[in-house]
């Protein structure tokens, strides 16, 4: 067996998400078929982050074991031809040892958010950017953000579909980007709960309308309690990154 | 009578193009369409600039006189709203005099060409951008690009189909700038000729390729003939970006 690091990108919009599911199409599925297709294995896929419907990724890590004698080049360039026409792409594929694990090994995984600020509809960025009319303060939602830095119980922020067994992350990075009418938000973590990100944006977008002070963020976060949360962010906007590993 | 100038937005992949066309929908027809419906007028929408099938605008220029006193902002969001769901916005609305002209006015046009660099297929941006697999060198380009500043006759670069007088058109900027695996290429003029932007992007491929010198740009300049010609970079990667007026 050989194990292989995928880098892969997509536009989420046509799946259920990355996993598996039995009502519909996902990003997992597509790819495990067509390995299967190329080897005549049954290959499963480990991704480092699991992206919800409609959620993009612009570096997902993701590894498999295969069998045969493919090598990564030959691997990279069959998963390429078989995924099409669908909107995957297997931007690298490399030889990993074995105990490398694209989720178990991952010590930070990366998330963008994009809201577009304006008044028309989108149209080369439909649903690909959340959209918001009304003026946002870029610079109260970066004082928002700083409120969510460092180790919480994120229960505030965490769907009610989450399966981890605690509601503490620790957050290294939420910063807030005005340029033009984008604005982007940067975050970074060792590991999300849950719609954890969507849900930091969508109270940091109440913020910057002028709906919560900026301090709202921090008392949210000590209610530990998902009524506090003001809205989730639509997955639109949410794109998956990259992730960080020690060594691959 | 009231002028107003409008800035525009598309997606031109579902679209024949910006102008009216017998065998299929295009973005003037849909502007004018919207604007009839809400004037009950019968409504004509000049443009800067007429991109051909599948490119795109960021920011196109153009204008319509309407009777019914509808007030710039209520015509803009009339006009957004009727617009859905195809991929046209309108991102501004302003009462201009009515001796100020979309194409005749303009006194220059700006474009964007993107070429993605790389050997996976494109997901996010599939049929916004030219992907060109082979490694391609924009310092060479941008060496090849200079060759087409000033005042020239354009004829190698120019469609079968242009319908412009005169050949000779003066080129201010055409940039090649790299960002990571993105090539883009920045085209300003007056004017344009038809396919004269991917005309000479085609040909900025092939010396980014190797496949010509830099100087074989001025070469297929001076030849002024078609025959010249080294490809037509398809529509995909074009974006219409702005355009220039001594007041509006």
């Amino acid at each position: 067996m050989t194990r292989y690091a995928l880098t892969i990108e997509y536009d989420g919009r046509p799946f259920m998400g990355w996993q598996r599911q039995a009502h519909g199409p996902s990003v997992q599925q597509a790819i495990e078929e067509a390995a299967g297709a190329i080897t005549g294995e049954a290959v499963t896929v480990h991704a480092a982050g699991r992206t919800d419907a409609g959620v993009h990724a612009l570096a997902m890590r993701a590894h498999c074991d295969i069998a045969k004698p493919l090598g990564a080049f030959r691997l990279m360039e069959g998963l390429n031809a078989l995924l099409r026409p669908r909107p995957i792409a297997i931007l690298a594929c490399e030889e990993v040892p074995g105990d490398w694990h694209a989720r178990f090994s991952c010590t930070a995984r990366h998330y963008e958010y994009r809201i577009r600020n304006r008044r028309a509809p989108l149209t080369l960025e439909a649903g690909r950017a959340w959209r918001l009319a009304m003026d946002l303060d870029a610079d109260a939602m970066a004082e928002g953000a700083r409120h969510l830095l460092g180790r919480h119980d994120f229960t505030t922020f965490r769907s009610a579909h989450c399966q981890a067994d605690s509601p503490v992350r620790t957050l290294d990075r939420l910063d807030v980007v005005r340029e033009g009418d984008l604005i982007r938000v940067f975050a970074s973590a060792r590991s999300f709960l849950h719609h954890q990100v969507r849900s930091m944006v969508g109270c940091l977008a109440f913020v910057g309308a002028g709906r919560w002070r900026p301090e709202r963020i921090a008392e949210a976060r000590d209610a530990r309690d998902r009524a506090a949360l003001a809205q989730n962010a639509p997955p639109d906007g949410l794109y998956f990154t990259g992730a960080d590993y020690r060594s691959a």
